[in-house]
């Protein structure tokens, strides 16, 4: 077992990052405060973890509360339903939440406990490896909007996040893949050696080599909490992370939610935000060229969906949370390794990008 | 005007009280951050003060949301109707919201500028005595829940407060009667000089002479403020501001939302936390006595509904926030002015207490 620390002062927490974790109640007692504990995961991950994560708090006698799978449910009515099943149990604010399972039930647990009478303590076990090396850790919590992906949320920090690497043997390929579109996103930023690393170890990781992933998730983890220190609340260097989110938010709401996993949108919007950044001159084609290879090596999607104009595309994007006074902001790439954010980019170049990166018809 | 501080460091506002003060833009102003501007009212008010702070606000073409006046609104569903209007208008995180209007509104208006893209700034503009002096200041924000009040919610300060007290002339005598309740309440818990104050002038309060509100406002925010300064997230003091809370959330949730005021209903429940102190022989027969003959003065019940059986208010007070580890704490008087929370007097001396402080059926 590896453990990361997050540094924020009184709101520091530990990351616990290695195989069986979930079975060694010693790492889960001390991040439980209160005298209650309320598990939320959902049907998918329920039947392959809970009993688990129960027997691992047993003292506790949990309350369970299992959601839908998929994004399409992360919304307001679903977040309801957690706070029926508390007040139902008459969970009070001692009640310390466990979020068990992906980015979605992480996001929705933890807005749940941001907001659960004001705030209750929670812990994240992410069981995905998208939510293990990105949504779990950070404090980003929140639900979507028909209008738009996360629009209503708030930072609030968990107690801390244990993952648990056997998880990884149940997930589907797809899933896979979708958790490394997130980890090639933190080389593309802040981490050329990393993302030469992934270069060179793509087979093994697809390969579910219990120590290539180990090492892929706690480098990952280590930049994301590096950045989340820096800045927490997205004033400034935060936002870099969003690296293809923007683009890939706009094809989540365009498609539907739930019909393109979100890793899969980012990994078709990390190549557009490369292309754009090739047009403007920062990105030579053999880089471009490199970041696409990576991205299909990883069985992702490298152009945006053929369903979606590049009009309704500027349209979806519009809305993003990054868009100040009215000018969309994109995190673009100067190089394999550094990232920019910066809504200073000819709008022509943007529609050739959209125009370009897209499935053929 | 005055003007009072609450101080939070980073997070620190200026409350300001006077006649007048809707109308004044440089007032206003500084309190706004970012390029936008919503402001948040209910039908009822919105046609009484909104072209005022909208001429306030000129330069920045507010957008406007009105949504229908009661405590039975103050749902998650009327919460979400804020984020449509705020997403079909396409806000961005530098919109500032206005919540203008009574308690009701500035809890909804406040909650949403604490989740809305993960929060953006507000001012509060309370036009309710009760606003004016308790819930606009202190940065509590949030909505009902069919099984209880107030179960979801964030501690989020306003960027100012500006509490005009000319729009107490268009208020109903309810109205100002419920906001004499939470008046009272200070005196009760931490201002015996204030009580007696109360005591010598409730009538010219009842009559709305100008200069005696804007004392009794002024005094009870100060008391508000200096009581949040101390203890922001309510880990101790700030419980006590909950003075007759417990019970009347239970007579609110037990009427059904709308039927009694909140400050009617925490009128009742001043005097049951009396009675309830005076069975353990904290306060006399003369100091109940007292405090049931202000609030009666006030106009306000001093007696729960009939409708409500002992055992039903039982069931209802135990999904108290203030609940833990199952305990029902609740604030009780040592005497006029100085209140205790405490969750050690014996169950039948609480039983005994809803049995009598009740409306003859």
């Amino acid at each position: 077992m590896k453990t990361l620390r997050l540094d924020l002062g009184e709101r520091s927490y530990p990351i616990h990052i290695g195989a069986g974790l979930l079975g060694r109640p010693e790492l889960i007692a001390p991040l439980i405060e209160g005298t209650r504990v309320a598990i939320v995961s959902n049907e998918t991950v329920a039947p392959l973890y809970l009993d688990r994560v129960k027997a691992g708090v047993g003292g506790f006698r949990p309350l369970t509360v299992v959601l839908p799978d998929g994004e399409q449910y992360k919304t307001l009515e679903v977040l309801n339903r957690i706070f029926d099943a508390l007040l139902a149990a008459r969970c009070d604010r001692r009640t310390t939440l466990i979020a068990l399972g992906g980015g979605v039930v992480g996001d929705m647990a933890g807005f749940a406990a941001a907001v659960y009478m004001r705030g209750v303590p929670f812990i994240q076990m992410p069981t995905t490896l998208l939510a293990q090396v990105d949504s779990a850790v950070g404090g980003k919590t929140g639900v979507n909007h028909p209008l738009g992906k996360n629009m209503i949320g708030a930072f609030y920090q968990p107690r801390g996040v244990i993952a648990d690497t056997d998880t990884l043997n149940t997930l589907p390929d797809r899933e896979l893949s979708a958790g490394l579109a997130e980890v090639i996103k933190y080389g593309l930023i802040r981490d050329a050696e990393f993302f030469g690393w992934l270069e060179a170890n793509m087979d093994q990781l697809l390969a579910r080599d219990p120590e290539v992933l180990a090492f892929a998730i706690e480098r990952s983890c280590r930049n994301k909490a590096e950045v989340v220190v820096a800045d927490e609340r997205e004033s400034g260097v935060r936002a870099l992370l969003n690296l293809g989110h923007t683009f890939g938010h706009a094809i989540e709401a365009g498609m539907g939610y739930g019909a393109w996993l979100h890793g899969e949108a980012i990994a078709a919007g990390a190549v557009m935000a490369a292309e754009l950044s090739r047009r403007l001159g920062w990105l030579g084609d053999a880089e471009v060229q490199r970041i696409e290879r990576l991205i299909r090596r990883a069985r992702l999607p490298a152009r945006a969906p053929a369903a979606l104009s590049p009009a309704r595309f500027l349209e979806l994007m519009s809305v993003d949370k990054k868009v100040l006074a009215g000018r969309l902001r994109l995190v673009l790439l100067r190089r394999i390794g550094e990232a920019v954010i910066t809504d200073d980019y000819p709008r022509a170049a943007l529609e050739a990008t959209l125009q370009s990166v897209r499935e053929a018809v």
